[in-house]
């Protein structure tokens, strides 16, 4: 068989190391600063590509990032690879049962969020189509529909992700946003789909543009119907009859394959057939909650910031950037979407903050803009400059749509025990056995992380331990006290390897003793966290865990990998 | 960039879906065989290759999967990255505190299985080397050592996975078995590291043999000392600091890449790179249990299918198919590693039953000697006919190692609950809230598939509930009996929503109860099964969602997703 030569597979195992490092270094740095991933990663792309380590060093980087040749074509594969996967994580979001549930509310901010920016695109691609950077080179008819549709789409997976992070996920607000954006996905792809078998027609597909449409709003209309219909019947048996969770990959990758080989025969591309077919699989009961996380990891920490960190070696940011095109492109866009949706929600009732929040939210264009523009910039519907405009549209969407609801609605973000933590309350071994010495021993350390009197959190402490005893049971307590003076929450954390009697409702000793200070002004954050705790050592594992440890690094690891697992 | 054609896409997401589809079938098929999943993925790639699908329908077959050209080149690099992380996962299992550990006896059984299958090896191919294959090419010193070498490798995954099923892998024997696997496969793959150095110098590769040879040795030098201390330090922090289980998985992938371009960089192969990256990955307590299962899961469901599946893809497996050559190989592979196994076990002092299960546990060459053997053609080393005798012998060595370690030391198989379990003792929503109605309908499900009398296995079972409660708790119910008659064992299952009083310890009705009959002279199965049972619903998630369910099929799907997460 045809194969990499010897240095070609140096090559390829250099750069695929090289990409994944930087989108996931990147990424996690995003991700530190409440931003999506994908932000991190376009900048690794754009790092390592013709804009910064391309201008710097030019022959290095052809050598690792080859244009041509077999590698070239091994990573483009894999990027193509890693998009097909993505969209059928993004369609496994895609609950149509909930469009159906949020009913007309949903439906009518759906059409207004897609209908207005639409016309806004039409009209903008129209009334100026040089200024956005169309060339001549197609007819200005599909230039404006696909402008138009770039402005229309939602991003799902990253509304989805800012809703649980500001706790409205499960509220009927979260629900009618993921409803209006899973009509708008839906419906832009498949407008998306149609200008791509357009596209194809005009570059010379064999397939004629009637063929194409109507094979593809067919495909849609089967894989939402008998094809839900079918995965309902058929992955309950092989769920119960194969390994876990093997067979359930394999089924969904067996059903997304070749519904990407169909979607690119009929000349659209083959995301579309995968996004479909993901929300064919996600649409069942039995597959969401659990594969979801399984395909999730694997696409998320694998595929997608080798996808997302590669988009930038093929463009150079610099030279293609526009900013007056960046400008006009996030004004229409911002306009277009965030008018549109506040203009839905007020039409069908909704208050005027739950309305503006509605708007902000169903901006974020996130990963499904830059895939939206990579395919037009690969079928050559858009050129560089635009690309450029797109994706800095995208990003800038995605990064002020989460902050942009929290000031709406003034809702507070939601915090996991582990940005509780900081190397100075750790304690480590209290080495005590006696309460009242363990209590102080936390109280010092807390007490100097807010300026506070040792003695003052001590004795409220100590009140609040003497109402009612604070063992949660599982071998953890949790003492704690609200506090005049403390601005945000604090924890302090010991460990006692011989265990304190906190008078336990199971009666264990505990052997991890989690020190809680907040406002009295704060109505929430106690509660929370010493749920969170509670949560956490449930079932006993973590506290075997946790008192085999002895640095504040290892114990933040502990918390963060099972409060996220 | 350079990429795939529109068609050459096509192919290659059918060309991925067919190899993914029939390994994963085929290797569900095999595990339910209690064989390794290899056997089915490798015999999947044999019926899509030359040896059927070739044979009947050449044209569909050379489309599907084309042997020159872009999508070619695809495939190999697939299967070469495949191959490579397939390796770090067998490297993480790897643990070389467990060889310290087990001491002398480890070692000598590791150098007794090493020497002894190696001297057998290079004596069958010094003395009749064309019987064998050798056609003259190479050296024939190269080639009796690449025979040895083959010979003398054992195949730690497998290994591991078979003392798992006969619950031996914590025990003594188990952990004995398991250092001297580790030794021969870290000696055998540094000696075929080496080999494959010179074979890179004898077909004109610019390093020469002893810098190979040098650096190979030093590469793992440094690697098993400093990096592992590298690791040590430094993944604790990147546990604490990125998002798990991402953090975790790109850590890995950086560190095990760039080993593979180096060692294929200094001549020899990618994997042996990656093999020891995985090594020094492994020992590491922090990332051990959870990252395994992570990228084992990865690895495991997608990679390994897609390379052992295209492994057939190239070799006719019949053409090739020499029953003298595969005899021949069988019966010195089994001879020389069983004999110098038990021989070392024996001379430590093990007892004759543990040596021969020594032997025999060690016989296993599984997946290692297929990768193996597949370098060794693609460089020429061996022919084709050796190559399909070596992949017989490492799947044949690789079934029978279970069942002859069960014969010789007479131990059970492990089952777990979802083998109980079966349509016809499945009873649904019992609609009773009585504990005697209830036990009732179970017992009558139940005394059917034993062919008993309801009345016998009722008044066993309410005989024992009377003495005690059967209430484990979490609303769940195990009223259960032993019982003159029964075989194996027999589970029924019944749900009720009210919940029935079987006096829990917790106060919490039971909704969900599981009936279990078995043999008075089974002395563990009936424990085993309560204790699962105990295990599964320990934490309330699977009562709920148990009581939601209405058939048998998504019953055992519900306890084997969880039994198994």
């Amino acid at each position: 068989m045809e194969s990499l030569t010897h240095s070609e597979n140096i090559i390829m195992f250099l750069m695929m190391a090289t990409i994944l490092l930087f989108a996931r270094v990147l990424g996690e740095i995003a991700q530190r600063y409440q931003q999506p991933a994908v932000l991190g990663e376009i900048l690794a792309g754009i790092l390592l590509g013709p804009t910064l380590f391309g201008a710097l060093a030019p022959d290095w980087n052809s050598w690792l990032f080859p244009m041509q040749g077999h590698s070239a074509v091994v990573l483009s594969t894999v990027r193509n690879i890693s998009m097909v996967l993505f969209l059928m994580v993004a369609g496994l979001e895609v609950d149509l049962a909930t469009v159906w549930k949020q009913g007309k509310t949903a439906v009518s901010v759906g059409v207004a969020g897609l209908c207005i920016p639409f016309a806004v695109g039409i009209t903008a691609a129209s009334l100026a189509p040089m200024a956005l950077g169309w060339e001549g080179k197609l007819p200005p008819m599909l230039f404006a529909l696909f402008f138009a549709t770039a402005l229309s789409i939602s991003a799902l997976p990253v509304i989805a992700r800012t809703l649980m992070d500001l706790k409205l996920y499960r509220t009927d607000l979260g629900m009618i946003i993921i409803a209006a954006a899973i009509f708008d996905d839906l419906t832009g792809w498949i407008i998306f789909a149609m200008i791509l078998g357009m596209m194809e027609h005009t570059s010379g597909h064999s397939m004629g543009i009637p063929q194409t449409i109507g094979l593809t709003l067919l495909f849609a209309g089967i894989m939402l119907t008998l094809g839900r219909k079918f995965v309902q019947h058929t992955l309950p048996w092989v769920k119960a009859h194969t390994s876990w969770p093997g067979g359930t990959l394999t089924y969904a990758l067996v059903l997304a394959l070749p519904c990407a080989a169909f979607t690119e025969y009929i000349g659209i591309h083959a995301v579309f057939g995968t996004f479909i077919a993901g929300v064919a699989l996600g649409n069942s009961s039995h597959i969401r909650e659990h594969i979801r996380t399984v395909i999730e990891q694997f696409v998320q920490f694998f595929f997608a910031p080798l996808f997302f960190g590669s988009i930038g070696l093929t463009v150079d940011f610099v030279q293609h950037f526009d900013l007056g095109l960046v400008l006009l492109v996030l004004g229409i866009a911002c306009v277009g979407k965030i008018g549109g949706c506040t203009l839905g929600a007020r039409l069908s009732g909704m208050a005027v903050r739950q309305s503006w929040a509605m708007g902000f939210g169903m901006n974020a264009r996130g990963a499904m803009e830059i895939i939206l523009g990579l395919l037009a910039l690969q079928f050559g519907v858009i050129n560089e400059r635009l690309f450029v405009a797109l994706v800095i549209m995208a990003l800038v969407t995605s990064m002020i749509s989460g902050p942009m609801m929290q000031w709406v609605l003034g809702r507070p973000k939601r915090r996991t025990l582990d940005t509780y933590l900081s190397p100075g309350t750790f304690c480590g071994e209290l080495f005590t056995t006696e309460i009242d010495e363990a209590i102080s021993i936390l109280a010092q350390k807390a007490s100097s992380a807010v300026n506070l009197k040792h003695e003052e959190v001590f004795a409220a402490v100590k009140y609040r331990e003497d109402l009612m005893p604070t063992g949660v049971g599982y071998g953890v307590a949790v003492p704690h006290a609200k506090i005049e003076g403390v601005t945000t929450p604090v924890v302090a954390v010991g460990l006692s390897r011989p265990g304190i009697d906190f008078d336990h409702p199971d009666g264990l000793l505990a052997q991890v003793i989690f020190l809680v200070l907040s406002s009295p002004h704060d109505p929430n954050s106690q509660f929370e966290i010493i749920t969170e705790i509670t949560r956490l050592f449930a079932n006993g594992y973590m506290r075997e865990r946790a008192i085999e440890i002895s640095s504040y690094t290892e114990f933040r690891g502990l918390i963060r990998s099972e409060g996220q697992g």
